[in-house]
């Protein structure tokens, strides 16, 4: 099984199908091509939060501002999975996650030969990728165009701090509905459900789903990644918490 | 087979996949992820013009704005073909196009056991639909997390009225090239085409297709539905006829 | 293998691909189904750069705004792929280049019974598409709904002029990142990298990819489809050079 994760929007991503089926047979399966252009850390959260449901897979990862210099084209083993994408750190917090402890390892893929400097999606990753799963997943070394790299980039999310009755952390990511994801850990609230917390200086409701407070109302809650989140029922938390990615979130009277 | 839609745009469907994929080895067909969120009405008549298109299938439905709170899950037996997702009217003009005319069997799923309150997609839904696929659409009964359920919720689309020499309708939903959909059937049309009627006061000419007016001009069609459609050739039909969901269209001298 | 390509958006693709698995069990491929509205150049162009990549298959392209009218429905055989779609153009860029230098080979789909006159999608080339995939590419003739045509629509790019020291072309397509696509070969870089031309009387630097310029600056750069392209790094090309679609793109000092 092969997936598919990018920024390209449409229609770049056929061009790597195209390839990937030129070269195999394997299952294809999109899990993004509409992570928000050219922004790793939000790509590497959400690929942390998706791929570990996934069985045993190559994930082909394409978010690469870089695409053309000399940051690496990278194979990651984590665990049963294999990443094939950019060494900007975006693969880095999800192949921790796949990994479960154990080590990960990276190959630099000889890019070379590419065909464009500006596609490397189709023309190195796809190709690596393909090879990768023809071979499996425990013979990466035995392609010749992939070689032991030193190492991986860095790629982490802040933690959350705990000061007196308060903790400070951030928005990671909104995702489509307006949902605010913070950094905080969702058992914060284990013993608040039902009561109210205050967010920013604001007073909100923590519930454990957006329809136990009437529509277009606000709720702070535990997202599905298990952190705290700021919601609105049926409209958008980070609109009514006045919040976008980055922005301080204090939670008191938790 | 198993087909997938929910109003999540991206990348929670993945999530979704993956779950799937760690159950099942069917194929997997996205319908669409980009339903109106939380609009279940749209949906419903959505899922209800293309799943009849689909060979006997395991249907994935989820646009489900009571995630959390006591609205039941379901799996119902329709026909050939199974349908799971929540309770709430999405699932029950489709399961009856699909029964045609047969008995509908609904099922509740058990979710007390769920990893979240807010992504039954991914902790409920899928894994069910994953179950009722592997154990057969005709055996749904023998899984342990289904027990009968009382009835489904009901949701049925406003029928047209006829009075004198006028039918008088309204908008189904607005599709992605602004074609207005009516309630109304096709049929009224048969005698008109190459003549015009009045649409709500003003008259537009009732044309087979869309390139049989100039570009940019108003035309009244039957469309893929088989319903009224006021539509605007490589145009905008809900501007031009000034129209949105839930508003009255009234057709004279047809 | 079944491509599908579209203007259609949501979720009219999923009836198409309902068809499609009630006639066969190939595998189907979403190339794109957001081609802009209407816009069978556009069309044209992205399919001609993307579906070379594949291997032999049928590739479903519906860009049909004459749907319903006296315009033919075609199956059209190039190498060893074959083309299913409206007569309008937009298959004929991609199947010259398909069947590099053979004969392209149409056939009319008689489309005389088809359930709608605005859904051809649905109700005339999906049908058509699944029984050349089942008949197989060599034997469409066989198939009774298809008769050898006169030939194919034409539709072509504008070529650049050469004049003096300056490539006078123009932008065929934006993408969407915003870098804007002319019709100017790349090759005219070849010796250029590194140093900066004139670009409509604005110097800017010509670069082998976006990253070697500073975020938020102009860049000249060959895209992967191998022509000159107008970008901005992590920025939009069209807006910092002020083109669109068509607009006249003058080199000079290359």
């Amino acid at each position: 099984m092969l997936t598919l994760s990018s920024d390209f929007g449409t229609p770049y991503p056929a061009a790597m199908k195209g390839v990937f089926l030129s070269n195999t047979d394997a299952r294809l399966v999109d899990v993004s091509h509409e992570f928000p252009r050219q922004d790793v850390r939000t790509a590497a959260f959400w690929l942390r939060e998706v791929l570990p449901y996934f069985p045993p897979a190559v994930h082909l990862v394409v978010v690469d501002p870089g695409v053309g210099t000399d940051r690496a084209a990278l194979v990651v083993r984590a665990g049963d999975h294999a990443l094939v994408g950019p060494d900007n750190g975006v693969l880095r917090p999800v192949a921790r996650q796949l990994a479960e402890g154990d080590d990960i390892e990276a190959f630099v893929i000889d890019d070379d030969e590419a065909d464009s400097s500006t596609f490397h999606g189709r023309d190195v990753f796809a190709p690596a990728a393909a090879a990768v799963h023809e071979v499996g997943i425990d013979h990466i070394e035995s392609l010749d165009r992939c070689t032991p790299a030193d190492g991986i980039e860095q790629l982490s999310f802040p933690e959350p701090t705990h000061r007196d009755d308060a903790i400070a952390g951030e928005v990671l990511v909104v995702d489509g509905f307006g949902n605010a994801i913070t950094n905080v850990p969702g058992e914060v609230l284990d013993d608040s459900f039902g009561d109210s917390i205050t967010v920013n200086d604001e007073q909100a409701p923590v519930e454990r789903s957006y329809a136990h407070v009437e529509s277009g109302e606000r709720l702070v809650t535990v997202g599905s990644h298990e952190n705290v989140e700021l919601a609105v029922n049926r409209g958008r938390g980070e609109r009514a918490f006045d919040v976008g990615v980055g922005d301080p979130v204090v939670l008191t009277d938790v």
